[in-house]
This record gives structure tokens, C-alpha cells and sequence, in this order.
């Protein structure tokens, strides 16, 4: 269903083979699968490996081009991700915007998502060539997102703009609850029955109730209690009944 | 402004030291700074500190536990991350909302936020201590987050919630509540408690305990019990006790 081929992660000038292994791992919990390395510093890596897990395939298939240039040069929407605000003010998107704006668009045509240098993030001139930057909101003292870390953020994004739109889930408690909710009519036979045993192990007088049936009304009342549940708490109410002292008889 | 300081990042049984080091920074990025280690296998560990970069003081102020328990005792919310649907199904949340839920939660009382192993994610029964599940939306065919990965897209929501909504109206249940909510600890103490109760009527066998105390979590899990409404079950579970044919004896 989730169709990311029209999506590249550009990683620039990357010095840790380790960010690499582990933007891949992310971009793969994220089902992208496109990544694309300008300059890396050290690649392939054994330690690239590691970090990807079972993300290889991702560093197998990665490209290794000599500039940004080349490698967005397919691309018809290019977002750059950028830590720190610049001297002259860019277009700039949210996480939550960038990644809406990118699933749209990879719809028609290439895009790409680039990602700076660990230290230094991208160049003036190379945040130029992004028609947008995207800002993670940070700490403002500690600003300085991990490479693989600002991958995770962005791809989640990504993830969440093409799951989230087009119909969304049902997301109540119940839906896919693994058992039936029980009725009005259940739930009023449960606190009978609960009064009946509050009363006979003189916990509640009716006659003085304070509030009690109220809160447990209010307690119980908070949650819909499953048909298995109202099966075990009616359960727990007959068996406490046949083990009290003096077993007056008590039905529902 | 932003004031984390109810929010306990929590990491259980972690192997490798350089995931606690990277889940620091995460944290750092995102302005959280309380991190509680339970049981790791590495720690102190230089490979942590590098990791760490700048975050350093969270690894510094770490609070290394025994148990599950122990680190979420005084909280009276705590969700769990969890990467696979479970046998029996519990309160899910989405990253969104349990950024959503932790936030607004976190001005009344302590909130933890819990991670399992980097392998075997969280055990059944520590995800039985957590009123919520949160699950990170991923490709099916490789959804095994990193667990700083994980780290960062939680705080990174949590992180959102707190700069997007600044004053919201608080819709919640609990807010404007007439009571406290009972902290994990008594919640825990209710459910010994209750085990002992439901062993006396012959309702409950450890022997042979099908699922029995995993549902009555899952149910009163979903409640949020108040400490009034605490103080009336723990006091419905003696009186019941008190009025058992064969009054064995039996504290808590």
C-alpha cells in the first residue's frame, strides 16, 4: 500500500559509519528505503553493518555520489534539514509538516530529505538548494540532534503523514478489543449484585449508604467492562458469598 | 518554562551502554532529564558517556534500580512502550497521544514512561504494570525500533505536546477530579491483596492461574483508581475477609 520509492534520504559528508548503519535501520522501521550518500567518510563499513541490523539491504542498495547536486538532481521537492536558524530567513516546515508535505508530493514526483554533517550540519550553500528547511523543536539548550536520531524523527514523520491521512483508523479502546463489551443491563445486575455482598459483610448499611454505591458506580462505571470480566467479577461475588460465615441465601 | 521534571524515562534490563548513552541525549534534546536504569547490564560505561555527548549530566543523575516496581512506584501514570500486540489486548496509545497524555498528567504527578530490553522489549508482566500501551507505527515487515530510536520518537512527541498545546483546555478524565489517583505501589498492594482474597474463596489457584490476575489488572488498570476509591475497595477486601468462614489469618 505505502508506496516511499519516490523518497530519498541524502546523508551529507557523513563522518561515523555508525549514523549511517543506524539512519538505515530507521528508514527501514519507516518502510523508506531509498538512501543516498554524498562524500561519506567512510563507506562500506563494518560498523555501518551493525548498527543497520536487519537494514543491510538498505546499505546494499545505497547510492554514493560525489555531490548534493547530484544526488537531488531528480528530485522536484528537496527539504533540507537544518538545526539552527540562518542568517537569511528559508521557507521552513515543522517535522509533522515536512513529513505530510513529502508523502503528498512523492505521489508525482522525486523528492528528498537531506541531512547534514554530524558536526556542522549543511553548508550555506547547500541549505540554498532546499526549497524548504525543516527544524526538529528542541531543547534550546541542547539543540543537536544525533544524525540518526534527526533520521528517526523526520522518517517517523514521514511514516505517520501516509498512515495517518488516508482513512483514519479507528482508534477507540474498543476496536479491536478481544471480547464483547457487556451491557447496561449486565453492568446493573454486577452492582445488585456487589450491594448485596457489601451489606452481608457489613460494609454498607442502605440505610446509611454515605456514598458509597455512587463511587463504585463512578469507579466501575469509568471503564466498559468486557463480557469475560463481568463473567470473572460476578464469579468473585458468588464464590466470596459461599464462604462467608453465616450463609444466608442470596440470589441475583 | 517547560518543566519535566515529573517524567521518569525508564529503561529496563538495557544491554548495550551505548543505547543508554544515546537515549540521554534523546532525552536531553527533548528536555527530559530524570532517567531510572533497572537492572542494566553495563553501567557506568565509558561507551555510554561517548554516546552521551553533551548529556552527560542525565547519566550523571541516573538512578540505577532493582526492579520494574521499584522505578515506578511513586507514579500514578505509567505507560509502556511495546512493539507487539500482546495475547491479551490493553489500552493503546499512539506516540501522539501518549506525548499528549504524559504531558498534561505530568503537572499533577509522576509519570514514567518505560522501555524493555533491546531484544525481548518488555516482559508480560512489566507490561501488566503499565496503564497504557504506546506502539510506534512502523513497516510491518521490519517494525524493531532501535531502543534510543524509540527513545527519541517518544520524548520527541512528548516534547510536541509541550510546545504545541501550551494551554489547552485539560479534557482529561483526571483533571478537576476530587481526589488523588493512587500511586503504583498502592495499586500494587490492592492487587496482593486481592489475590489473597480470591485464593481464601477458592477463585483463584496459583497453581493453575489462567489469566485470571492478568485481567483483573487489565480491568482495574483501565480505572485510574483514586486513593478514596483505594481506600473503599481495600476496605470492601477486609471486611470480606473478616466475614470468611475459616478467618485464617492475613495481612498485608
Amino acid at each position: 500500500m505505502i508506496d516511499f520509492s519516490n523518497i530519498k534520504i541524502v546523508l551529507v559528508n557523513t563522518s561515523h559509519p555508525g549514523n549511517i548503519g543506524a539512519a538505515a535501520r530507521a528508514m527501514k522501521n519507516m518502510s523508506l528505503s531509498r538512501l543516498v550518500l554524498v562524500q561519506p567518510e567512510e563507506f562500506p563499513s563494518g560498523v555501518a553493518v551493525g548498527r543497520a541490523a536487519s537494514a543491510v539491504d538498505i546499505l546494499e542498495h545505497a547510492t554514493v555520489v560525489d555531490s548534493l547536486q547530484e544526488a537531488i538532481a531528480d528530485c522536484a521537492l528537496v527539504i533540507g534539514a537544518s538545526a539552527r536558524s540562518r542568517s537569511i530567513p528559508w521557507p521552513m516546515l515543522s517535522p509533522r509538516e515536512s513529513g505530510a508535505k513529502i508523502v503528498e508530493e512523492s505521489t508525482r514526483h522525486p523528492v528528498a530529505l537531506v541531512f547534514g554533517r554530524e558536526d556542522s550540519g549543511l553548508l550555506n550553500e547547500e541549505l540554498q538548494l532546499c526549497h524548504y528547511h525543516v527544524q526538529i523543536p528542541a531543547n534550546e539548550n541542547y539543540s543537536s540532534l544525533n544524525l540518526a536520531a534527526a533520521v528517526m524523527v523526520l522518517s517517523y514523520e514521514i511514516f505517520q503523514a501516509a498512515t495517518e491521512l488516508p482513512e483514519a483508523p479507528d482508534k477507540s479502546l474498543e476496536a479491536g478489543w478481544d471480547q464483547e463489551l457487556s451491557s447496561a443491563e449486565q453492568v446493573e445486575h454486577f452492582y445488585d449484585h456487589l450491594e448485596r455482598v457489601l451489606v452481608r459483610v457489613d460494609f454498607h448499611d442502605p440505610d446509611n449508604p454515605r456514598q458509597l454505591m455512587q463511587r463504585l458506580r463512578r469507579l466501575y462505571g469509568r471503564i466498559r467492562i468486557d463480557v469475560m470480566e463481568m463473567n470473572i467479577l460476578r464469579g468473585i461475588l458468588t464464590h466470596i458469598e459461599k464462604n462467608l460465615i453465616s450463609d444466608k441465601a442470596s440470589e441475583d
